[in-house]
């Protein structure tokens, strides 16, 4: 914190005016001044990049150009968006592509990781990833006759941050590989990716990172870390918008080695050729499968370009000074009304987004969103989480939620939303 | 015909006066008056219903809802497109959903139709299905051990209609599976779908019907000849725009003993229960994956519109008015200029596009695009293939695309053309 912290609102204001990313909130679209939205871990905000671009692709290269487009930039989109989205997670050039959502991705990843182990029986991950990725490895487990256990460290479902000595214990000469999520979804607890990642080398086992809860908000090295496999989606920091697709990173030292699952149109080394025999592509085509949506894949090309511009370094100090000013307001103004930190205090072991645990969690995100016109999210049982989206949010974003999360207290004005979940997103 | 048959143009005008399906290429954008677009097939046309509808998705449900929109429409996007296409194959509800590409879930199809067959070991399929859907249906049987055994009958892959005989023979009693596609890619042979999903349920195998080059264009009886499985692209005569989300059908006698090979997020029970085991949703919803492209999808659901209006039936029989003038003109005018017809003369055995078969079929169908403004494409080794897509295309599109692949012989045109392919889609 610059200057000396003190919880009043004039403070968060001059946050902002000393914030050198502050012109980047102009590149997104911001119709309601009051909203603070707080859910760009879930789905990032509309950057005006977008509008003109989808604009354009919809008028211009799809109503006028036609099939043309497909030899204009469309048919090589999700290699040249991969080259961009590698520049802000570590990766050099030719490892990674754009496609399919984050559970193909990972199907495709797992199978080809426990088929590069094809010797090995353990997969390693814990019941803090994200329950979908749980799902796909038990999927691809099921695919392979149920001869692999998946070991899943810790027990409970809501904890902060994971049983880091069991899981380091658990990886062994019998683990062909180490799934998890690089940032927990409930918590914001951060993984030490080069470390995991270098114990599971150390015994010949692989890894792959999802980073779906840290592209976008903090640097990532992959080349750096040797991962071998990650995947992340490109809807929550990457603002691609909804359901936008995901992408998959291979390290160059396996992607020939290794074959993915779904043998489509587009991971065929002459698609056009129309041979009746697969040959994957090389490099990381291989991954592709089928025709992917050019809409929603230009609207991810222009969301990265704030992101592009900014740099991850300086989107990191800013969310980090967030989510610091976060804790401490909330240490001083919410811990007296039952919430309590649901995320890592160090700030190196977190992401960027702030769980507050509270009983009444569930009826307080809903007053937050129906009344008081915060947007965060609500994770069972007791999290709400506060997305900080370093590129569009304030400190006076931080404020505010944390002024409205204690009138949604204070005056017991959760008590008028009945405890039936609704679903939510 | 109505009138009696001319080649001159003025019988074309003749013709789109009296189509009471007219009107409906209003409802199309169309710059280039002069063009001569013929690949809906590859790429259907853009509805103006699109244009509106992307803009409020973007600017309103995204920019201004945000999150909120996932519970307002969104969600149920996948479920209730599939309903809309339903209508268009003869399905009765709740057996159509909408969700990744056409080599995704015929993956997910494969896999769950040998499981369900887990005894058998023949898949049947021929030589003209595509080519991609062999690629994919290779995969499977590399997944599963190489145990199966694929039939694909037929030797040369520029046939213009399949083997039946042969084809009927093979299936018998080892088989798990019979895969085809609906109308064949090259030549447009239409399959009697019907006879053979009987031939394969007389000895106990399934079916998957690829409909990508049908669904949109002539109707079909998915419900009525007890198909088990079907799946198809969106982007063809559905105009749902380039890589549009593909469709799954499954007969609901089969679905609840079907688990997808994908155990995706979509695909849980209750995703945002976040239980860590998995179980399949009921119905249609086990077959989807991740989050889906939201953009693309509701292209398509703004696209269906044109299509829903106009019906099938009168859909299907301007096509077929479209493919007999076509032939009968070709007849008159290309035949003596090296053009011999590569798809069925015979109407009840062909689909919606008519392959024209030249020895200088590559470099003509260049000349076309380059510098007659026709658009149809090109499959090796000598198909031009020209897509007729009766909700928008007129039949003085048929003479205009006759009359100039007339002029791109006749004085040689396509001579100056070198033979070198360019990738072609």
């Amino acid at each position: 914190m610059n200057p000396g912290f003190r919880t009043d609102r004039s403070y968060a204001l001059e946050m902002d005016r000393q914030d050198p990313l502050a012109a980047f909130r102009e590149q997104f679209v911001i119709n309601d001044s009051d909203l603070i939205y707080l859910d760009g871990n879930s789905l990032g905000r509309l950057p005006r990049s977008v509008t003109q671009r989808v604009n354009s692709v919809v008028s211009q290269e799809w109503g006028n150009d036609l099939i043309r487009s497909w030899n204009q930039g469309w048919w090589d989109a999700p290699t040249r968006i991969g080259e961009k989205i590698a520049t802000l997670i570590g990766a050099s050039s030719g490892q990674v592509i754009v496609c399919d959502s984050v559970s193909v991705n990972l199907f495709k990843l797992t199978m080809a990781a426990l088929s590069l182990r094809s010797g090995r029986l353990k997969i390693i991950t814990d019941t803090l990833n994200f329950p979908s990725d749980l799902y796909v490895t038990q999927g691809c487990v099921d695919l392979l006759g149920n001869r692999h256990k998946i070991i899943r460290i810790g027990s409970l479902d809501c904890d902060v941050t994971p049983d880091l000595k069991t899981l380091y214990e658990a990886i062994d000469e019998e683990t062909a590989l180490v799934s998890l999520s690089h940032v927990i979804f409930k918590s914001g607890f951060l993984y030490d990716m080069a470390a995991i990642t270098q114990k599971a080398h150390r015994v010949g086992a692989l890894v792959i990172w999802d980073l779906c809860h840290s592209v976008g908000a903090l640097p990532i090295e992959l080349d750096a870390c040797q991962v071998d496999f990650a995947l992340g989606c490109t809807y929550k920091y990457l603002n691609g918008g909804p359901g936008s697709p995901a992408f998959i990173y291979a390290s160059q030292k396996l992607t020939e080695n290794c074959r993915s699952p779904i043998w489509g149109w587009w991971s065929q080394k002459a698609p056009f050729s129309f041979d009746l025999d697969y040959i994957p592509a090389p490099g990381m085509q291989r991954f592709l499968t089928g025709s992917q949506p050019m809409l929603s894949m230009f609207c991810l090309e222009a969301a990265l370009e704030p992101l592009l511009q900014a740099g991850m370094q300086p989107l990191r100090k800013k969310s980090l000074q967030m989510s610091e000013y976060f804790i401490k307001l909330s240490d001083t103004i919410l811990s007296p009304l039952g919430y309590e930190l649901g995320s890592p205090r160090n700030s190196a072991l977190r992401g960027s987004h702030i769980s507050l645990r509270h009983p009444e969690g569930y009826r307080i995100n809903r007053v937050l969103i129906d009344e008081l016109n915060v947007i965060p999210d609500f994770r069972e049982p007791d999290n709400i989480r506060f997305g900080l989206a370093p590129i569009y949010n304030t400190f006076t974003d931080v404020w505010e939620a944390v002024e409205r999360s204690r009138q949604a207290v204070v005056d017991k004005r959760f008590e008028r939303i009945p405890q039936t979940r609704l679903t939510v997103t």
